[in-house]
């Protein structure tokens, strides 16, 4: 029966249903969607359409409707799902793992996992590009930087980047940005396998030739730009490094140095050997192993490179108060702006998991974090003693946490077989060495039962033993996490309460819609959560055997053949760990067909002038030329251009890249048309899947005509966007692309002909339990419906506006798609930026600015938004509007205007002398129901110029 | 090895220890404890010692000190004591129940356990009694008052009971008190056994007379003054209470009707066929059955009765601004005013339960609410056709949730073991009849297996069935949650937004210390918060065999061996689910005592004048005539009065009741030979817990002479208060009272010569992981110093403040307690009111206000506020000194300043017209750190008088 199989692959049989059961049982669909159906039929009525299958004909062109409903399991209610993902969960086995390459069991503190990530008011948010309501989640960030920054002994870290093996690819482009006319880059063949894999996959679309050999092998020389080692190695050795990098500098190569920040706390660290670049997985700082991540990475570098950073920087400026303040720093060196001159394609990272990080060392402080790293590494000692004092051969000399045993005349295998059932998971390293590596969780049980999986027992006197300290030059002598911030919240009561503080200068979803055209932020429901703290997925190391992991392979399988459904397509890759990894991962697949095919010379990527900056950033990491597509006057793909070079490009074209519905949020009528033409001419067609949420259920990438897609589960599948990640960017292909996903060095998939794109094999699998449960809950209806809601919402919101603000692009029933574009370019003397700001004095996050086109606003309600939200939403641009026209007209003064001085502080109306040209009410409480509720920006509108002209990203700037 | 042996009830053997181990772990102690090590030092610095034993030794007389260590396990890290917490969880077994009998499976919405019960911004807050920085919660309880009384049909509801059983004790106290000069009261025996046990215990005392009897052989006449009878009863039967009603006014007596909410969504409601209370539990509106609490229970009364209504009213009023505005209304009944005159002692209930049953309500909806209740009815009506139709005699015939059924030969044991083999629990009723109850979470499924146990297979087709409505005069016919609020927020989204906008109504210790005298407001741990809502300790019904809960069964042995030691008592008791009820429960032991020695005119009880209001009202309800003892000059006990009394009444001296440390925040000198004396003349000492926080490894009630303790589990042992519940109160006895403790009528408990003070025979089990975590985690040495710390941080801010304002008592060196009593009382222009509410202006929360001396604050800061915050708090409290000193002085108006016109409100900031007398910077930001963090009270100062006046207590009166 359909209630108890609820994790079946296939859509339940039809038996008779029990009608007691369909009749009442609570259905998640009403909870996730925002409008009641009396508000529903009033909305279409108010567009003019008396049902909803009339009006989403209207919208949708009926060539690219989807002919058949998703086959997919039945709606199950939040406790059914929860039942069922429990069964699924119980299959996964949690072993101690001491496996390390990189992953770590870790003891998240309780008060940060309660108040931080299983917190709406944490991980709701989006990123903080409206810098004046995200000052919490700033600050956090900036915390981070200045622990990377402190931990590594370089001057300039960035808010994390994605895993621990893109972060060494980034590296790689970083070091060849800096020296673009070499082509060699060496790594060390102890770096972790994962990272030299994703190196390897990246460097060959780059024509970057990496050469993969034991530091002692290097050959620097003018033909290299850069070097890349791991410290501690992957099999535990610590180094001096400092002779590598006087090396690399006196041949104009630099040094990038993996390391691992808990070791730093006492190892000497990279920036003060001679280190470029460092870079490394924060997740040991609070972060569970979650079978492969999400994690933060991170990346610090000299002063001289910062302009090179990939990712995110949090910087310091100060606001029209003239009050230090934080924003986004060196916005314009991001792929918004440089396109295909950027040197990475990095988008959302992983904010959430960094803030956790940088909130565990303020909570345990330098001193609790050495000690930490004290006890790892005595008891790492105390366990190499005690084998090698059994006759054991044990390596290296100078270690931290991490040994390798001679697995002896028994081989590898047995070992590791009785380690494990015993509870444990060691590293086989081929058959005949065994690597261990301890970790906070690690207790001195734990020690002596590893060391009995080697015969050796009652070995506890050995423990006793005091570890000798790092003697020159692997001791670190400099100190760090000296700011305050990481020394006054050492109580819960202290911690809890700034983490609270800090919460309340966000604007989450928990106050207000964020209307963003350039992400989907509905509802993140706490039954998609609840799942992801459980142990079962979060306590597990990524490279254990599939056999204590059934349970996540059920759920990726579900899970894949769900979104292969949902996107009419074949096969999907559960590995790329956020949207442009999707993309890049996607055109890799591509590139692959036609190597495959013999046509190397198949570079070229169309891309239409609207695309998300992201997508030429990502063509190009990918090996391929770009080349734009005009757009015509409605925002379509302009069919003759594309035809044009389409046919110019006829023997080099390797792909298309496409957004659907459009970026100007439109379903276009010749979609099928455009592919049609590419595949004529030899290329391929990858979809953008960031506009899915108009899409599930009612059309699909692979109808369409695409070949690839990848999709953003932080957007249309419900992982909380975290503020700036995790995300996660699945694609999904045709069949006659199943067979080049990407693989991984370490651990088996599917198809694996690629290289990998992610350190993990299936990227942030932890987190993907909240799209399991989001398809789950909503089965084929309650998905289509959110989409038909969605476009509805929007298109609500466009007839609300439309009088006030032209809606810029619409379809031929006058209809836009799940979003709107507000053209706001007639306004001289007040900016987008100007409304963006005042909205915030409504209690709004603003919808995206100047894109895809400069002067506008792009307005995407979601389909979680009630009907009330959209109305509160809509008086407040109204109001907005009203002040508009007074500036415009000169009725209002031009700069002393409620626009130009938005946002408002509370700290304002404190001061006696209003010396604005309007009044306090109309400056705070425009409308009556702010009165009731409330949301207030932190600081005043911030000076983007002052922060870039004196860059400062670390804590020691932000103090008052 | 001490950390694998984590749950032993024995102090760890002292084994060698290894030192990696104890030298790394991190501790919760520094976690619990606010000052650092350095503040430490110069706290005991300013107050001139060197050495905190020193100072110790200064306040703690000598000759009450503890001569011993406490004997407690070591200390675990949050870690280690999660995870031994985790191994008893797992000894528990989770079946699903349909024994009923009150407590019920049900579904606790993810958006509700997320955002309430698992959200220190929900469950830290106190008491709402300051009602500007309560509007949050009070909005929240406002609407489950307006639920019970839409549904019961019944005007006036209060804001919830300790559990349902106790509730129908009040019910029957309430209808005594409309009726004092009669003596029977009515009880049918199809009541809840449990509820049956707790009304004899309390009738017992109180001269009651109880006649149990089937409602047909009910006796009404003028001697009776009340009647009670179940609906749907114990075994299910809906009856037709009309006529009996009608008797009931006849002879001038009440009924109450204790009633199913669910069920009341489809049948007729009490208050509709002539109920005059009626009363109930609330749990299944979401909250976990937890094996046997926490739940709110509920009452409503007439309009008649209001004034009679024990627990807390929230009623409306309006504030200065003329809005309304939220508050505890009627409070001149409760016992703080009443002592000896009130009828009930019920001081903190169940608030946060009572939050998340209204929430509930808000999520589902009139209509939700009844489709779940169609569905549960619908289901167990297929159940009984099935069986009938299978030859098995079943009744009753008009029910709701429950049936039972004829066991047939076999007997009811057998069919109840076959049911666990299958994973469920029935109800047997005595050895012929079985009771089965569905719920909520129940599945067709779970039918079909009830239908397995009697042999009967494969009946889905019975299912099918659709069940007939009620006919009259069962069927309910009246609209009910008819109020828009639980309408509005049936998306997750505006649920999470609702929850979210009234959190940030309420002042928790998320933002600031709440520095109560009356409560010990310590941290609330969220390792401690972690374990309640795994389902191995939530989703347990009460009533299991002991077999299915070992366990919860170690965890109880675990708690109550830890408790006695640290009151070196011999016996503890769970049961009681309150402090009052402790107070109450420890007396009956006491007058079990004196019975038993056959001295039943041992009635008389002393109490200090200056304790909590509660005593007397609990001396009352155990049945002892209260005669009150004087207090000297210094606060202490007046040892010669004492003697007077006890020897006065040397014939008849029942008890003494005295808290340690005296309710003045004194170490009393004299409290040996006062229980000396009390022990002399034939009485025995009761010590109210209160002040435990100030005891805790330094003296003991035992110790110092007591023979009964209560301790507040949610002040000294860290389970939160919950704005106003759950509270836990269980009591220690000597070793000659241990065989007294509380019994039960459904489970055995160790001792039970007593009757039953509480509903569950473990009282609110699901949140004794909370202390038993906390005292883990502290070991001996933790708790010691928490007791340290709570007395110097609270004399830390004595030394600071007393230049300001004249500390009212201390002991012999000068010094106090674990608080101090600040005396306002020279101030004529200025009321501590005033000072309270201006205190809500700098962010903090009031202290205890006149209690126990009229005109004076008592302020307790606890272990868990970090010197920071003292500084801050001293430093507001000199700001307000100065304001005081403006207002006296004449220098600042007597009206127009800012202690009569706090608290400010955002929105006075933002009126053109600033009419203050002062500026509006002094006003909201008074000290600069406000511009960095400040909570904005939610409304201006509120008119209690008015709202007393028109009293409103359902949302229909709060609409603007």
């Amino acid at each position: 029966m359909a209630e108890k199989d609820l994790s079946g692959l296939k859509k339940a049989t039809h038996t008779p249903q029990i009608a007691l059961n369909s009749a009442v049982a609570d259905s998640f669909e009403r909870r996730h969607i925002g409008p009641r159906a009396g508000d529903t039929s009033e909305m279409l009525g108010a567009l003019g359409y008396d049902s909803m299958e009339k009006f989403i004909a209207a919208v949708v062109p009926p060539g690219i409707r989807m002919r058949r409903s998703l086959e997919l399991p039945d709606p199950a209610t939040e406790f059914q799902a929860l039942t069922a993902l429990r069964g699924i969960a119980g299959r996964n086995k949690v072993l101690r793992s001491f496996i390390g390459m990189g992953y770590y069991d870790c003891i998240t503190p309780a008060v940060l996992q309660r108040n931080i990530l299983e917190n709406p008011g944490w991980y709701t948010q989006y990123t903080p590009y409206q810098a004046e309501i995200s000052q919490g989640r700033l600050e956090a960030l900036l915390n981070f930087q200045t622990m990377v920054s402190d931990l590594t002994a370089l001057p300039v870290a960035n808010a994390s980047l994605l895993d621990e093996a893109t972060a060494s690819a980034e590296a790689m482009t970083l070091c060849r940005a800096v020296k673009p006319d070499r082509r060699l880059f060496l790594v060390s063949d102890a770096c972790h396998p994962q990272s030299i894999d994703v190196i390897r996959t990246r460097a060959a679309a780059l024509g970057i030739q990496v050469a993969v050999s034991p530091v002692d092998e290097f050959r620097v020389d003018s033909s290299v730009f850069g070097a890349l080692v791991q410290y501690p190695d992957t099999y535990g050795r610590v180094r001096d490094f400092a002779g590598l990098a006087e090396r690399a500098h006196e041949h104009g190569a630099l040094l990038v140095v993996a390391a691992d920040l808990l070791a730093l706390t006492l190892l000497r660290p990279p920036g003060e050997f001679g280190a470029d670049v460092a870079i490394g997985s924060a997740q040991r700082f609070g972060v569970p192993p979650g079978f492969g991540g999400p994690h933060a990475a991170f990346m610090s570098v000299k002063e001289a490179y910062k302009r090179q950073m990939p990712g995110r920087i949090v910087g310091v400026s100060k606001d029209a108060r003239g009050q230090p303040a934080l924003r986004l720093a060196l916005q314009t060196r991001e792929q918004h702006i440089r396109r295909e001159k950027a040197t990475s394609n990095i988008c959302t990272a992983q904010a959430l998991l960094a803030i956790i990080n940088s909130m565990y060392a303020c909570y345990h402080g330098p001193d609790g974090l050495a000690a930490i790293a004290r006890r790892v590494h005595s008891l790492t000692g105390a366990l190499a003693s005690a084998l090698k004092s059994h006759g054991r051969e044990v390596g290296p000399d100078v270690f931290f946490d991490t040994i390798t045993v001679g697995a002896g005349r028994e081989g590898a295998g047995e070992a590791l077989a009785r380690a494990r059932s015993g509870g444990m998971n060691l590293r086989a390293i081929g058959d005949s060495r065994i690597g261990i590596s301890l970790d906070e969780a690690t207790t001195p049980e734990d020690v002596l039962a590893i060391l009995g999986i080697f015969g050796i027992e009652g070995e506890r006197d050995l423990l006793l033993r005091p570890n000798a300290s790092y003697a020159e030059p692997h001791r670190r002598t400099s100190a760090f996490l000296t700011h305050p911030v990481f020394s006054q919240h050492h109580s819960e009561t202290e911690m809890m309460r700034y983490i609270k503080k800090l919460e309340s200068r966000d604007l989450s979803l928990t106050t207000s819609m964020i209307p963003l055209g350039s992400c989907t932020m509905k509802l993140n429901a706490a039954a998609e959560m609840l799942p992801i703290t459980w142990p079962e997925f979060s306590r597990i190391h990524p490279f254990v055997p599939a056999d204590q992991v059934e349970g996540y392979h059920q759920l990726f399988a579900d899970l894949e053949e769900w979104l292969a459904e949902i996107t009419s397509f074949k096969a999907v890759s559960l590995q790329p760990n956020a949207g442009s990894q999707g993309e890049y991962a996607g055109l890799m697949v591509i590139r692959g067909h036609h190597l495959r095919a013999g046509q190397p010379q198949r570079n070229v990527c169309l891309i239409p002038a609207s695309a998300h900056g992201t997508n030429p950033a990502s063509a190009v990491m990918a090996g391929f030329k770009v080349v734009p597509v005009a757009c015509d006057k409605e925002g379509n793909i302009d069919i003759a251009d594309l035809r044009a070079k389409a046919q110019a490009h006829k023997e080099t074209l390797g792909a298309l890249m496409v957004t659907y519905p459009s970026t100007h949020g439109v379903f276009e009528e010749a979609i099928r048309e455009a592919c049609a033409m590419v595949h004529e001419a030899g290329g391929q067609v990858y979809m953008d899947g960031a506009n899915m949420n108009a899409q599930v259920g009612l059309c699909s990438p692979g109808d369409i005509g695409a070949d690839v897609c990848h999709l953003n589960l932080h957007k249309t599948f419900c992982i909380p966007h975290g503020g700036g990640g995790p995300g996660m960017g699945p694609i999904a292909v045709a069949a006659h692309l199943a067979e080049l996903l990407p693989g991984h060095a370490v651990v088996a998939t599917k198809s694996g002909a690629s290289g990998a794109v992610a350190a993990a094999p299936w990227g942030s699998a932890s987190i993907l339990p909240i799209s399991w449960m989001y398809i789950r809950m909503m089965g084929a209806d309650g998905l289509t419906q959110a989409t038909r809601m969605a476009i509805l919402n929007a298109n609500y919101i466009a007839r609300k506006l439309e009088g006030f603000f032209p809606v810029l692009y619409k379809g031929k029933n006058g209809l836009v798609a799940h979003e709107c574009i507000l053209d706001l370019r007639k306004y001289k003397s007040v900016t987008v930026e100007d409304v963006a700001k005042r909205l915030m004095d409504f209690s709004f996050h603003a919808p995206t600015i100047s894109w895809p086109v400069p002067g506008t606003m792009m307005v995407e309600p979601t389909e979680s938004e009630s009907r009330a939200e959209l109305d509160r939403f809509c008086e407040a641009m109204i109001r907005i509007h009203g002040e508009m026209e007074a500036v415009e007209s000169g009725e209002a003064d031009p700069v002393n205007n409620p626009l130009k001085n938005a946002p408002h502080t509370v700290d304002m109306l404190a001061t006696e002398a209003w010396k604005k040209a309007y009044s306090r009410e109309q400056a705070c409480f425009p409308v009556p129901w702010l009165y009731e509720h409330k949301f207030w920006p932190a600081c005043a509108r911030i000076d983007n110029v002052y922060g870039d002209r004196n860059l400062v990203c670390s804590c020691a700037g932000f103090d008052e």
